[in-house]
């Protein structure tokens, strides 16, 4: 019978939903993790950090299905796993609802100046006239990354009357090719990152993207920090050539306290907290390992599957 | 012909778009107003203050049509209006998309905690966890007035998988009429406030109304201060026993300085800035009263029509 290992955390949300045929074992600690590790055909190592995971990933000769909450495992032995043919299933999609919802929330409290009412509101000042005085509604957004995220952050932006041109790497009808978007750049308000962090991303918005930018567009990135040339962009807001960053994630994290970013009045840091936003990981997490598990019983295909090649 | 009289500040928006067969005269002052006010067939009198619109609509006893950019126009004396048989179109509407976006973004910053995210960026203070958790997908809505701004509302919070209930006093399928929303209460997330000030909306929202919410539920007032019994809302808010307020007026306005909701760390106060986050006020007043003028000289009807008996 294969035998399961996962965290204890979630032993009351997936035991009683478990599948005859599947013999779960739980780690309660590090150690439990690293001694169970070699029986596992099936993982969900999940720590909080990622050098045990991957020294768990190492131990376990036996695994078939690795299992994760994270939806970027850029940091896993991709060649071991791939060598061994583990197929990896990640935890894409189970943040996007709040994510879509800070994205959202980003480009509003940037719109009318909501800070600055924040500010007052602790004065006791009552401010005569807004801070922020653009709408959402008539302008136009770039989305790059279609996938679970940028799927739930189109139809929320369309409903405040916002034009969202889509970045695919499929292209398609209504959408822009990855070779396309930089020459349209400037015909943009709003440029959202919700692309995964691959080789190919990386330091996709650098400073002639910047420079294509409109002097009033403002850059939203939910993505991962490495995507954008960070140097350029802190140049970009210093120099007001654009209008503002929203960025949930930056490079590094945690952001060093002396980091100029933090000071800047067109720069907006929310610590890349847009996916803990919520409290339904543990539970949807747990709800797609039981299905996932009913699945491996039955001989289907386990989802979504981590691509160990394309790194998404 | 007739003789319409309104401010010189919208002379460029309007003159060069005006019918033919009316005589424009526009005032720089206020006395200026006064001195043109009793030639007016059509009036557009707005000020910053009250007062002495008040006292150009008494001297205006040709008046046929007062125009306003403003929405509420309690103010004004009805009773001679009415009287003289004036009609009279009001704003409702011209900050529509910018207030329904201020409720989004303020439904936003609640759930996500945003106001602490801003705080601990001051402080460059890199948090390891989101201060607020709530996600607005699955969650209920109960928005009370469907008018101009309250049907701009509705799309908006669908898109993010809210289910909103509207309240309106004529009913029809899907809505509540106004005696049936007081039972279901405690079944909603989130009660909007975006009704006209009326009689019948003055301290629509009181201690019952207030003790019958969840005690997470979020009152968002776009409204009036006076449709909600604001010392009620403030025990309620220093007892917990709702979740929060999310106020953009509040009686009186301004709030002194010395107020308790200022302080209270589940109370947003937004100074009534909901309608002014946008440039676009005073050109689509000016596009909507030649549209007027257009129409007055067809013989055609003008609107929006405001309603001196119900008083919106």
């Amino acid at each position: 019978m294969p035998i399961a290992v996962l965290s204890a955390l979630v032993r009351p949300l997936v035991e009683p939903h478990l599948p005859d045929g599947i013999e779960a074992k739980f780690f309660a600690s590090v150690e439990d993790l690293m001694e169970l590790a070699p029986q596992a055909e099936i993982g969900w190592f999940d720590l909080d950090q990622k050098q045990p995971m991957i020294e768990a990933v190492k131990r376990a000769e036996r695994l078939k299905w690795l299992s994760s909450i994270y939806a970027g495992l850029d940091f896993l032995p991709h060649e071991l796993l791939l060598e061994r043919g583990v197929t990896v299933t990640n935890g894409v999609g189970i943040n996007a609802v709040t994510i879509a919802e800070y994205v959202v929330m980003g480009m509003l409290v940037h719109a009318k100046g909501y800070r600055d009412v924040v500010r007052a509101q602790e004065k006791h000042e009552w401010l005569l006239d807004s801070p922020g005085k653009i709408e959402l509604a008539g302008s136009r957004a770039l989305l790059l990354g279609y996938g679970a995220i940028g799927q739930l952050i189109k139809p929320r932006l369309e409903a405040f009357d916002i034009e969202v041109t889509v970045v695919r790497r499929s292209g398609g009808e209504g959408c822009l090719a990855p070779d396309q978007w930089r020459g349209q750049l400037g015909e943009f308000d709003w440029i959202i990152l919700a692309v995964p962090a691959t080789a190919e991303t990386e330091g996709m918005i650098g400073a002639e993207e910047l420079a294509a930018m409109k002097s009033d567009a403002v850059l939203v990135n939910i993505a991962r920090g490495e995507v954008v040339d960070q140097p350029a962009l802190v140049k970009a807001l210093q120099d007001k050539t654009i209008g503002g960053a929203f960025l949930d994630v930056t490079t590094p994290e945690p952001l060093p306290a002396d980091h100029a970013l933090w000071s800047l009045d067109n720069a907006h840091v929310t610590m890349h907290l847009s996916g803990r936003a919520q409290t339904k990981m543990f539970q949807r997490s747990a709800e797609r390992f039981v299905q996932n598990c009913h699945r491996y019983i039955a001989g289907e295909p386990v989802e979504p599957r981590f691509d160990l090649t394309l790194g998404y």
